[in-house]
């Protein structure tokens, strides 16, 4: 099997490292934007290099964003040759048209590694799936903010100065935003839906509240009280579509969610008969990441022809009927908030079961406060 | 695709209700022991029928123990058929030269059922292991015990009251041993083992502890010093071969082991590159198991023919290496105990790091004497 890479970052670098010494894989050449010496011999600034390669059966798409991806990964599948990505905005936007080009090809697309890093997932995911009747998903699926949520319960210090550890560390970006805010998260969420659900849901829809406001008097309180707080994603059927959300969540300290430490994440789906199954591991890194493309590449190479899903369904998001309580702490005064306080902690109050959608949008357009949904 | 099934227990009556409404894969025909009405169209006490028949292209072994179990998926192979079995023992025992022989005639055996329950575990070792290199492997992989475990950790009750307790549920079974002495445990790590380092283990000579022997006491004493106790498997590489033992483990409140509930398992490797990745889910009960055994049947539908790996290389048991701390519970004055102890707790020694093949041995040939080893 002979590789056509596109893009030598850190992704890049560790499928080229997973080859080196392996018989049946092999990178042949790889797409670079600058020099890199230490590849010089099988390196290219031009995609056509690639493309016009017949010895080239499978572009492997490492370089992020979605142009020129999108052109690239389309041009590779209009060529006749299989695809392995990575790259999570690429299929959250475009995992159908894809999919159907691959399909009208007869080529394979995969894109294990876009969603959980080095985990598994999206593999076991599509297996449950051609079995057993897929109810929820979800889970600690973003790396960081768990490392943060996590330093911050283990000691006493305030959210900014457990970011710049975790920028020192390189767990998080210079701009953390997509991490903390929930967007990476949404985005996994999205290609974990779509291919659970055999929906096409519009993921800038989906509602989702970060952890930029959480403060240590918020975990002192958690903690007072059983709990410990996790950046939690949800999908789930429900009446008129999909239900999904991104949202801090209080579990007992008890649970398994609650154990996850550093950068791990923890993904979990509920299937009809088969109950609940979990998936542990690194949600990114070198190694774990380009792990799963490597597995990718294995499986076609093992003839795996199937797509996560051959059903994409254009799908509404159905949050009417997703009620739980909160914790609030907010600065303020509401009369909405107020009809809905059932309890107070240390300067916040915990509510009846409200509406998950309306309490997300409610806490959005009120800056500075910070909600938890209580499971 | 058309199934002879061997058994109609717990698992394989699950089986005929996944393949019911399934177009893809049907039940052709049962061999049962004692006529079953509601099969009667379908079932025959002559394995001729199964074996003679064409139109019949996997045998699903689900009928547990050795013998007839062996002889007919022996027959099966050798008739041409491929075989998928969740018979543990069958395995365990049998598992190079069944996989020889299926090699030999050109067709599929696989096993995911045997290890996990409805985890799909046994699928994900495999895959891991044609990439990265498997360094250990292990963690809950019994729920009896963990049930166990669990329950007398949540209140002070004592062992027999919760085994009993187990057994009205529907968890333990009539003559518990198997589950509470470790050997339903050993038998799933010596598959596993076998399948992480390409070996072939003696199963009877890993050493095992298990749960028969621990009290209330215990429990309060580990609770007091922050640990929970979980019936824990180890497997990895060791200098001159493999070390593998099946031991009660106090681990820490805040592990991902801990907050394992009731009859759940959680089974985990540690690989050189990857690092660590579980696997949590039911590992037991008639649809989850049922279920591994359809995923199986649908991968050699979709032409899976690798096996869960081609070497099975004779292996000794080197637990030379192995050492850590130990609680232990013993009732007398044990010289080699107290040149050992370096802390007291309430009515038990810590001991400082001690060999754990000398451990076991030792609390064996000391019947009443609880050990744990501490992580």
């Amino acid at each position: 099997m002979q590789l056509g890479l596109l893009g030598y970052g850190v992704v890049g670098g560790g499928v080229h490292q997973w080859c080196l010494g392996r018989g049946d894989v092999a990178v042949k050449r790889v797409l670079v934007r600058s020099d890199k010496p230490e590849i010089a011999a099988i390196s290219t600034r031009d995609i056509q290099d690639i493309l016009g390669d017949d010895a080239i059966d499978t572009v492997v798409e490492v370089m992020g964003g979605i142009h020129p991806a999108y052109e690239y990964v389309k041009a590779a599948l209009e060529a006749g040759k299989n695809v392995v990505t990575a790259n999570k905005a690429l299929i959250a936007a475009y995992y159908r048209e894809l999919t159907a080009l691959a399909a009208e090809k007869g080529v394979a697309l995969r894109c294990t590694a876009a969603v959980g890093g080095g985990i598994p997932w999206l593999v076991n995911l599509e297996r449950v799936a051609r079995l057993d009747e897929i109810e929820s998903l979800g889970g600690i699926m973003n790396g960081t903010s768990n490392y943060i949520m996590d330093a911050m319960h283990r000691s006493d210090v305030d959210f900014a100065a457990v970011l710049q550890k975790a920028q020192a560390l390189g767990y998080a970006e210079a701009d953390p935003s997509a991490d903390i805010d929930g967007d990476d998260i949404r985005r996994k969420l999205t290609i974990s839906a779509n291919i659970a659900f055999g929906a096409v849901l519009e993921e800038e829809a989906i509602p989702t509240f970060g952890i930029r406001y959480v403060t240590a008097k918020d975990i002192a309180n958690f903690r007072a009280h059983g709990f410990v707080c996790k950046l939690l994603a949800y999908a789930g059927t429900a009446e008129n579509g999909v239900c999904a959300y991104i949202e801090p969540t209080l579990v007992d300290a008890h649970d398994l969610e609650a154990a996850v430490p550093a950068n791990f994440n923890l993904i979990t789906y509920e299937a009809a008969q088969l109950g609940r199954q979990s998936f542990y591991g690194q949600g990114a890194g070198r190694f774990p990441t380009a792990a799963n493309v490597m597995q990718d590449c294995l499986d076609i190479q093992n003839g795996q022809r199937r797509f996560y899903t051959e059903r994409a369904v254009p799908t509404t998001l159905d949050g009417t009927n997703e009620a739980h309580p909160y914790y609030v702490r907010y600065e303020g005064a509401d009369p909405w908030l107020d009809s809905l306080t059932v309890e107070r902690w240390d300067g916040a109050v915990i509510t009846a079961a409200a509406n998950t959608y309306d309490m997300i949008a409610w806490a959005k357009s009120h800056p500075g406060t910070f909600i938890a949904g209580i499971r």
